[in-house]
């Protein structure tokens, strides 16, 4: 089936998105206020500049602007559906749904990124596997739902039918609590010492390392899905509150119960998160190996481990403060677990 | 310089350190309460059971445990130096220094661990290339430090010198609070549905991982340093509160800057944690590479890596909901990523 696709915006999502249709033969019409994101995308090719009429608009411009331009592109295009990426849909979606033309509109957001933006980040691959959630509402028929569908289907994606409602909570929980609370972590690490911070380990790493996200993307996030995200805060403020208060009165009944309850019920709500390929959390089994830090001694280690036919489920380089040495830990499934320890010591490999 | 180490408590820490001074040449004397966690670990060869009379006792029990045990050895080895592993500091310094042998007692802390415990987990290189961080009184003779120092590196660490308080205090910061936002972070999920955790990436991977620690261990650690993580656990449940009545009142003014600020303190924050080999967090750039999901992939991709002369600084394994594919992302150093790209792209690697 040929179709026409719009794309506005040419930054990261949109470039990348005309990439991937120029690997299935479709090539998308382009526009982008920014002449000179709009000419690299064209340089990268990602598509050309043309007035075709198009079939599907894809808005893929920062999430504050995102209706304003749905809507244009809805009276430009009489006949189009439109569609946006933007990774909060309940606003969106209600600004729009005042318009005669909210039965055009299908909101969506393909679960996909990287930490720069821009065409020049763009990769054709980039929504390759991962989720691309679809919320249109009820009065949205369902030829334009599968339309959205079959464009996520031909970039590679997973499409997920949801409610905008159903898909801002769900992102306010996966994805929007931990990123606050890691900038909350990570604040607090600002009235540490040196000192202190050397000693900083894997744990603290892991913990904090989205703090790192761009402040400004990341505000629009926030505030149009406030709502959402307030019960959550509050839900984990709750628990600091009655922490603080067992730490102040350890002696009184019931305040180490109130601590081991905290760890105890992270323990359960952590298991809850699906491990890969979509199945139940699996309990890997770890395998430490200590290498030197050179260019070679990884290929080795995995050249052995792949002919030994031991598939490898997570990996981890781990930091060893002042060391020139490098520590690869290596998540096997349990069933793995004692052929690749007795493998590896026989061959001489220093496990840790 | 032959050494009579006397050990007590062979659970994970007790046999790695006899493991790893048995490579040494040094035969420890082993004790525990446990009949069968001792024979375990003199068979696994850890040590012997002796009376031979200890230059340095190390105890190797529980925290909650550890004082007393310390007080019993010294009085029973009158001229043993004894130390310990526990991870919290302050109470047990406090607790040691009433006796007349205090003077005898260097505190001690290797920043060590697996997240299984006993006798079976251990390990002969648990310590190699980890801060074992030593918190003698003043009133210890530097004759004793110097002998606990000799400890840490005959077993590879690395010793740091630091006061009790100013221990306890840094592992408040880099491991206790992470641990407790980690967990509180987790327990949100327990409201979550099947449908919102499906859609989990790898952010909230990494920041819940270590909510899956062992609740028993850190209650003891939590309710001994209780001090020194309280006004850290309040500064951030301040943090959450103004990021509530900011999402509570967005209209008003002011309310946007103060989640800005919160998400921009978050990164300089987390630029703060020093990176690989105790140098500055360093700003690596990161080439994603698809592979299929067999043993022998990640085999070939490091072996062409490693051919290219290339240095992996991080590598993290993807997870493709419901993909029979392996996203494997590649930190590299500045230098190394437009010759890296390049090789690759070359060599029909598919780059995400």
């Amino acid at each position: 089936m040929s179709l026409n696709v719009k794309i506005v915006g040419t930054g990261l999502l949109g470039t990348s998105l005309g990439l991937a249709l120029a690997r299935q033969g479709i090539v998308a019409s382009l526009s982008d206020q920014s002449k000179s994101n709009l000419r690299l995308a064209v340089e990268y090719g990602a598509g050309q500049v043309n007035s075709l009429e198009p079939d599907l608009v894809v808005v893929c411009v920062p999430p504050d602007l995102t209706a304003d331009v749905v809507l244009a592109e809805l009276e430009e295009n009489p006949t189009a559906i439109v569609t946006d990426v933007a990774s909060v849909k309940g606003e969106i979606a209600a600004a729009i749904g005042r318009s005669p033309n909210a039965s055009r509109y299908v909101g969506s957001h393909p679960m996909a990124g990287r930490e720069k933006g821009g065409p020049g980040s763009a990769r054709a691959d980039l929504f390759f596997a991962r989720p691309w959630i679809i919320t249109a509402s009820e009065a949205v028929p369902q030829a334009a739902v599968e339309l959205v569908k079959d464009l996520a289907l031909r970039v590679g994606a997973l499409p997920v039918e949801l409610s905008a409602q159903k898909h801002d909570a769900a992102v306010a929980l996966v994805s929007h609590l931990p990123q606050l609370l890691a900038s909350a972590l990570a604040t607090a690490l600002s009235s540490g010492t040196d000192e202190q911070l050397a000693l900083a380990g894997q744990g603290l790493r892991d913990t904090a390392r989205i703090a790192s996200s761009d402040p400004d993307l990341w505000l629009q996030i926030i505030s149009q899905n406030a709502e959402s995200i307030r019960p959550l805060i509050s839900k984990v403020r709750e628990e600091l509150e009655a922490l603080e208060s067992s730490l102040e009165n350890l002696g009184a009944q019931g305040s180490l119960a109130q601590v081991h309850s905290l760890l105890a019920r992270g323990n359960q709500g952590v298991a809850r998160i699906p491990g890969k390929h979509g199945g139940k959390y699996a309990k890997y089994q770890q395998v430490t190996v200590m290498i030197d830090d050179s260019p070679g001694a990884l290929a080795a280690l995995f050249t052995f481990v792949g002919e030994i036919g031991v598939n490898i489920e997570e990996i981890k380089l781990e930091h060893s403060p002042g060391a020139p040495i490098g520590l690869v830990e290596l998540q096997v499934v349990p069933a793995s677990f004692d052929y690749l320890v007795a493998e590896l010591t026989a061959n001489g490999w220093r496990l840790v």
